[in-house]
C-alpha cells in the first residue's frame, strides 16, 4: 500500500467516543491511507482490531509525542467525544511541550472546548505534525444545503430554526455549546457541558411535565462556533440525535450546512424519514441559503 | 384596619408557587395592607388560611376580572413561579380582554417569560388594576451590594462572577434565562425553561460524572434580564439555592444587587455561612460596584 500522501506522514487519527472516529478511518482507508488510531483512554468506545492501533492517556502530551515518532505520524485528524478533562496528576509532558504549559494548563482547566481544542492542536503542531480536519479526509461526511430526507420544514418550523440559530450562535460566541432548542418560538434549552443527547433528554423530561406547550413541535439546531478551529469538533449529528430529538416531541434538526457532519447518513436519513423528522443543512450569512 | 394605600384600591397577590409570595404578603400586612390572595391553580403550594384568598386558573382571564371587581382590587403583585403554560382550553376571556387575544394567545405560546409577564401585566392593567413589584411591598427583600454573610469571593471567584455575568446577559437578551454557572473561567451550564434548581442538580451530576474540574468550585450568576419589565420575575434565591449550589460543588452565589429577591434573608445566608459559601450583590455597569 503505498498511500498518495505519504511525503507527509503517516495519519494518524486520535479517536474519543462515538461512532465518528470509525467513519474517518474507513473514509480514510478507501482513500488510500493506512491510519493508525490512537485510541484515547477511558473515551474510545469502538472495536479498533482491524487498524494498527494504541492507547493514549488525554493528558499524556508526552506519550502522544513518543508514539508520533515511533509510528512517523506526519497528519493528525481529531475525531469524536472527549468527555472527562485530565485531572493534574494525569498530564504528562516533555520539555518541548513543557515551554507551553502554563497557557496550556491554564486553558485545559478553564477554557471552553472551543479554546481547549485550540491549544491541543498547537501541542500537537509544536511536535511536527500537521493538524488536519475530518472534512479533508472524508468530504462525504458533511451536511449538504437544503433537507437531506424526504421531510421538509414548515413555516413555523423555519421560525424555530432562525430563532434556534440566533441562540447557538450567541452561545457558541461564548464558547459554551453548539446547540440549542426552540419550541413554538420560544427558546427552551441550550447546551452547555451536558452534551446534545442529555438536553434533549432534558426537552422531552419538560415536555411531560407540560412545562413546555404539548402543541408546538420545536426544532434542535447545531451550529459551528463562529470563533471555532475547523479542524475540531464540527458539530456532528448521527441516527441517536434524530431518536433523542423525536422523542423529545421534536419536528427535526437543522445543522450547519458544510460545517457539520452527519454520521452514519443513511441510517440517521432512514431513521428520520420514518419519524416524520426533517434534518435539513442550513446556510449562515450566505445568500440564497434556506434562512 | 385602614390601609394607607386605600385610596387606590385592595392590594392583591397573584401567587404562583414557592414561599415568595407568602413573604410578599407577611411583608404587606405589616406595612398596614390588607392583601387579598389569588391562588393560581396547580402552581400555589403554600398554606393561606390566615388571608383571604381564592383560587384561579392559569390561563383564566375571565375569573381573574371578576374577583378584581368583587374584592375592590385595584393593586396587584404577580409573585413565585408559574411551571405551566395554560392549555388552549384553560384560557377562558371575557369581552374586553378578547380584543387583546390575538396577540396575548401568540405570546402565551411562542414567547419567553418575560414577553409573557408583559402580556400579562398589560391584561391585568387593561382590567383598571395597577400592578406593582414585589420591590414596592417588600423592599427588604432586594439583595443588597456586596457580601451578605461571612464570606467573601476570592479573586478566581470574581472572576467567575464576571465570566458568568457576561453569559446571564447573553441569556437574558435572549428571553431565555437569568441564571448561569461558571467554573474555573469556564461557562458550563445555562439556564432554560427548567429553572435554576434543576441547572444546579445537572451541575452536580456532571461533577460526580468527572466532566467539570473537580478542582475547581465555580459560581452562580443569576441576573435580570436586560429588557425585563421590573414588576414581574425579579430573580431570586433563597435557602434552597444555596443548598442546590452547596451540592453543585459551588463557592458562592451572585445575584444584582438592588434587582433580585433574597427569600427567608436570614435562613439563607445563615445557610450560606455554616457551608462556607459566599452570596454576594453585584452592581452591573454602575461606578462603584464589586466588578
Amino acid at each position: 500500500m503505498a498511500p498518495a500522501k505519504a511525503g507527509a506522514g503517516r495519519l494518524a487519527i486520535i479517536a474519543g467516543s462515538g461512532l465518528l472516529p470509525l467513519y474517518v478511518a474507513e473514509a480514510a482507508r478507501r482513500s488510500g491511507e493506512d491510519p493508525f488510531i490512537l485510541r484515547l483512554k477511558d473515551e474510545a468506545d469502538q472495536q479498533w482490531r482491524d487498524f494498527d492501533n494504541a492507547v493514549v492517556g488525554v493528558g499524556d502530551v508526552a506519550g502522544l509525542s513518543a508514539l508520533f515518532r515511533r509510528h512517523g505520524i506526519g497528519r493528525v485528524v481529531l475525531s469524536g467525544g472527549v468527555k472527562r478533562r485530565p485531572g493534574f496528576r494525569e498530564i504528562h509532558v516533555n520539555l518541548k511541550a513543557l515551554m507551553k504549559l502554563p497557557l496550556a494548563l491554564k486553558t485545559l482547566l478553564a477554557g471552553g472546548d472551543d479554546a481547549v481544542l485550540k491549544m491541543v492542536i498547537s501541542l500537537i503542531e509544536g511536535q511536527g505534525c500537521h493538524v488536519i480536519g475530518v472534512q479533508d479526509i472524508a468530504p462525504d461526511l458533511l451536511a449538504s444545503t437544503g433537507p437531506l430526507g424526504t421531510v421538509s420544514p414548515n413555516d413555523d418550523d423555519l421560525r424555530d430554526i432562525a430563532k434556534g440559530a440566533e441562540a447557538a450562535e450567541a452561545l457558541g460566541r461564548l464558547d459554551v455549546g453548539q446547540g440549542a432548542v426552540t419550541v413554538g418560538g420560544r427558546i427552551v434549552a441550550l447546551e452547555g457541558v451536558e452534551g446534545t443527547d442529555a438536553m434533549l433528554a432534558r426537552v422531552a423530561r419538560l415536555r411531560d411535565e407540560g412545562r413546555i406547550s404539548q402543541r408546538r413541535k420545536g426544532v434542535l439546531v447545531k451550529l459551528c462556533k463562529p470563533q471555532q478551529d475547523l479542524r475540531a469538533d464540527l458539530p456532528s449529528i448521527g441516527r441517536s440525535t434524530v431518536e433523542n430529538a423525536k422523542r423529545a416531541g421534536l419536528a427535526g434538526v437543522a445543522v450547519e450546512a458544510g460545517r457539520a457532519l452527519v454520521i452514519e447518513r443513511e441510517a440517521t436519513i432512514a431513521a428520520a424519514n420514518e419519524a416524520g423528522l426533517f434534518v435539513i443543512g442550513i446556510d449562515r450569512g450566505l445568500p440564497g441559503g434556506v434562512m
